[in-house]
């Protein structure tokens, strides 16, 4: 059986709707949920608050109610007929992640046994596919990476793209 | 540079003597720290018992203050030196020994930092070197496994051992 890795923010779990919540909260401002390509999400937002985004993902609780992406529970338990899937998370850059992260899971994808779930930091994975938001963990990847589209990898041409769900059930179903 | 995975309990954290301390609190009964060979530890007491080492192993605290195995700080120090050096524990099963875990490596081991520290549960890992007290581990690892002697695997055969830290910096460094 084949082996598919998934990351988690911005590819199962909406990290930049939580934060444009948070930053809307505090602020009062309306965040433009349309950023600009290729531009990382806290560089959106003035420059003075900028670190509001890492205060954020600091937070406990910060990653326990982020939204599912569309789709992604339907067609993960679909693609669990057919391949082995992982759901590999670089949770580790921060250490209040660790247990708002399994529980998201254990809420959203209950399906997905602690066998299969990954909280690193470098991606040091051995798999057939790997879904993921950040080319950094393609580069050492032995598998077919499939980029999922996301407003700070809109400019990136060299590999293949998934904009969403369903496009991966087109591929991999 | 080659990659050197480490597994956490049985190997830089001392597991069996955590369950022994809070054994004898609980029973004042003195288990014999030379466990049968080739059993778990938790085979070592009374049947009625058997299941103490799942509610200890569960309860938040447990793996926070296990004792670091001998000369692996002094020897992992090394490795870094000429490796990649990675901890790779399963510590999906378990989930209040995530931050657990995590705040014990910061404390013992702060010279690793976050990118080379994976939570998981299957080792679907890309390495050149995996130490493990688990052979099922082995199974499906490309590299060259080492075998970390610790009681329950005392009578398996079919796999390189290291008896301890020593013997690991003889072999590597």
């Amino acid at each position: 059986m084949k082996t598919i890795a998934i990351d988690m923010d911005e590819v199962i779990a909406d990290a930049i709707k939580k934060f444009i919540k948070l930053y809307n909260r505090d602020f009062n401002t309306p965040l433009n949920i349309e950023l600009i390509p290729g531009t990382e999400v806290f560089r959106n937002i003035p420059e003075d608050v900028n670190d509001k985004w890492f205060e954020y993902i600091n937070e406990p609780g910060f990653f326990r109610d982020m939204e599912v992406m569309a789709d992604s529970q339907r067609v993960i338990m679909e693609l669990q007929k057919k391949y082995d899937v992982y759901i590999v998370s670089a949770a580790m850059e921060f250490r209040n992640s660790l247990t708002d992260k399994y529980d998201w899971l254990a809420e959203h994808f209950p399906a997905i046994d602690w066998k299969h779930i990954m909280f690193c930091g470098n991606k040091i994975i051995k798999a057939d596919v790997l879904i993921d938001d950040r080319t950094k963990n393609f580069i050492d990847f032995d598998g077919r990476p499939l980029l999922f589209t996301s407003p700070h990898n809109l400019l990136i041409t060299e590999y293949e793209r998934v904009n969403n769900w369903q496009e991966i059930a087109d591929k991999l179903l």
